[in-house]
């Protein structure tokens, strides 16, 4: 059928065309059937929306993402991309074999699939799970999806936590003590979607992240390290199309997550892997077997792919340091760095630190790198090669001057400190928009507390932010507080 | 967060807006992600999706699905509707309670569900399959969604096929006997999707169809029935919207199926009603096993609904009748009611029609009908009724003028007459838009052809129409011959 382009301002993901439902009777077709589109210059494949409204019969709506298709085209009924039916035969819990996987790992990020074949996709790596051959499969197709850098290094270190920990930012205490130990360590990080703060927000503070590829070789090439946004550099680009999917239904399939990580180390050129499991309430794995499953699939399908993985399943339940928001988790980084700062957040990065160390080979003591003050040299080195200013000190890291401090309302016991509520606080606070945001925790889990003692301050750059975190801080009640020896925890 | 609002011209099916990336981070929000916005008003949700192009940061694009909003609006983030919460239930393999199943069927219907959720909807449905109890709830959900008919008669007889067959033009004739024998019903039909012609589009060759439900009425008040083409009238309109999600990905989920058409009788006001269950290579149902199970179903369900339901299981596995398309299978139809006819279509809608009538009370001899005129006396009725020609004959029937008649390559046994390349071939003919286009059969499964003896005769209403019709018919072989006594179909 030769119908009429017109063109119409909407971003749609996919190539979508709007047709009138006249002419796509004619033709057969449904919504989100494929057409041919052909021009003077070839043919491109559109995906069918129908309108009475927009277009006219004889009409061809035709969004940007199609490229440059204008005058009259000839449109006739397209094959359903192969991807589509390997999509199916997944929802048929089939085993779907390396050729199909690439294909629709390409058709994805091509946006060849529509958001209903899309949601299918994911909804089918969730019930049917995905074999350890599946997964090996998928992680190499999306590994090969994206840019990757490559090192003449033999040993490359690198570090992923699986989130949903407050605070918890071992990343740049671990880099500097990694990367002063003589271990290449070029490690990206995201910036915060629903936390308080990313790695890459926190360093935000200390220095510019967005390196591209050449600026991340130059700083690791001073400093064996870099603390580098990943966003810059385009990894793995189809991980981000897939996650699109799975957050709407908050679907995080096994397989698919343990592909999406590998991917990118191994886009990154990474050799050496340690793998941050938190488990608990609250976080994203709630108990120890499912932690310790996922270990043995991130270890087996790094050894697939060539590289040597060492998870570390560590206690989630609670946030790690004292401070939750860009400013406050810099200021934290910036005293365990400086000897002091909280002990917990001390502890964890020098124990992954030792794990990776060991893991690549190196004979150090992260501790004593740490102690010596040689860390914290490494880490100023690291922020001058990405252009911020390496005497920073602890007083020009200053949170919102807004501040307000919760207190107990009763005697007791701290038996809970909520991920997910610490997290509500801090970004109605204004994190991690408005770095100075956030709060300050005051108590950890176990300690002891009377009625009127601090449990967290607050901190806003401006006044309505503060009471509206003060206000959510007051009704959610993110610091449990029991009796001692009380074990009932609500009566419903 | 105040943004300003700006148009944009897009006609989504959901509610959809366009935020700025910069914006959506500072409110933690996913694309697809809810947010209510705040006017003078009112509240209205809608879905977000991200786009640093179409929009500047400080707007919000607003489709023109979510009604009036304009100005400097207030957008904070929503949760998400509890119909998410309910199908990623579902995708856990939970059964779904009946209020769960009404909010999800009353969300699809006020597409409120984007389209990644409706994939997961149907994909849920289709993996972990439907309980008997989530089937009869769905049937009433999506009944109380749309308009209903009610009738003062105490039978109110009706009657659905599942598809999948060519030709197979029972309808009309079924219609014809059972409204002579006095009973009452008023039958409404789909056209053609991806078919050569629906019951409607047969319909139309003889008498308008889109008859509204008052029209409906006044047809049935002088004729006992009618056939009316569905669309007219809103009867299942949550249908139309899950079928769109199952369409790309071929799911049709059993239970969802059982639903979809036993909800539609219900708002016909159907009492009695007749399933024609066809199975058999290239029809929807492929054994009689599978078949048997849907039957079971459809009386269950009926039976929670408090209607009578019969299931005829029927031969699926090559066409009905000798014409495919609008006008050849019309011609079939006038044929057998005026006595003579193909003897497969003759044979399947007496006994059809002697099923329904039996399941309705009615004591008539539906064969008798047929032969004594009374059936032919009573379509006409029902035409004149409706606005058609009464006096129409076989000869003011005329297919497409251009034809080409196909013949066997080999002496042998017609094996096979495959529903789907027949269909393939009438559309490329022209069918259903160009009413005259299509084939005529001529042979059956079991008969015996020497070579050059015709096969079928395709008609279009234009010249390219037919050679585009007609390579398709001698390059996919639609009609199979064999050797006799030949078992090895093909060697591989």
């Amino acid at each position: 059928m030769e119908l009429t382009t017109v063109d119409i301002d909407i971003g749609t993901r996919s190539p979508t065309v709007l047709m009138h439902g006249s002419d796509a009777a004619t033709l057969g077709l449904h919504p989100l059937d494929r057409v041919h589109i052909g021009t003077d210059s070839g043919t491109v494949v559109g995906i069918v929306e129908l309108s009475d409204e927009l277009v006219d019969p004889g009409e061809l709506a035709v969004t940007r993402r199609l490229g440059h298709v204008d005058g009259v085209v000839e449109v006739t009924p397209a094959p359903r991309p192969a991807s589509v039916e390997f999509i199916r035969k997944k929802l048929d819990d089939d085993e779907l074999e390396r050729d199909e996987l690439d294909r629709i790992v390409h058709d994805i990020r091509e946006d060849r699939l529509s958001d209903v074949e899309l949601g299918a996709y994911v909804c089918a790596m969730y019930i049917n799970d995905t074999s350890l051959a599946e997964t090996m499969h998928l992680s190499e197709s999306m590994a090969n999806a994206g840019e990757t850098l490559s090192w003449q290094e033999e040993v490359v270190a690198d570090k992923h936590c699986i989130g949903g920990v407050s605070g918890n930012r071992t990343t740049p205490i671990l880099v500097a003590i990694v990367a002063a130990a003589g271990v290449t360590v070029p490690k990206t990080s995201s910036r915060a979607v629903t936390s308080a703060a990313g790695t890459a927000d926190t360093m935000e503070v200390f220095c510019p992240v967005d390196l591209d590829a050449k600026a991340i070789r130059r700083v690791v090439t001073e400093t064996n390290g870099c603390l580098a946004w990943g966003g810059a550099v385009n990894l793995s680009p189809v991980d981000d199309k897939i996650i699109r999917a799975e957050t709407p239904l908050s679907l995080d399939p096994h397989g698919q997550l343990v592909a999406s990580v590998l991917s990118k180390k191994q886009s990154a050129g990474s050799t050496h892997v340690l793998v941050d499991i938190p488990y608990g309430e609250g976080s994203k794995v709630s108990s120890l077997a499912d932690a310790r499953e996922l270990a043995h699939d991130f270890r087996r399908v790094g050894d697939h792919l060539g590289m040597t993985i060492d998870c570390a399943i560590t206690d989630g339940g609670a946030p790690i340091g004292r401070g939750v928001g860009p400013v406050l988790e810099a200021r934290d980084v910036l005293s365990v760095l400086s000897g002091s700062g909280p002990g917990d957040l001390r502890r964890k990065s020098v124990r992954l630190a030792q794990i990776l160390l060991e893991c690549a080979g190196a004979d150090a003591d992260a501790g004593e790198i740490l102690e010596s003050g040689r860390a914290l040299d490494r880490f100023r080195d690291i922020v001058a090669a990405q252009g911020g200013d390496p005497d920073v000190t602890l007083s020009e890291l200053v949170p919102g001057r807004h501040e307000r401090t919760v207190t107990a309302g009763r005697d007791g016991v701290v038996t809970h400190v909520d991920n997910r509520l610490i997290n509500e606080v801090a970004r109605r606070a204004g994190a991690p928009r408005a770095p100075g945001a956030g709060l300050e925790l005051h108590h950890r889990v176990g300690d002891a507390v009377a009625r009127g003692d601090p449990l967290c301050t607050i901190h806003a750059e401006d006044e309505s932010r503060l009471a509206e975190a003060t206000d959510h801080a007051e009704r959610a009640e993110p610091v449990r507080i029991r009796p001692p020896d009380e074990t009932l925890v609500e009566r419903v």
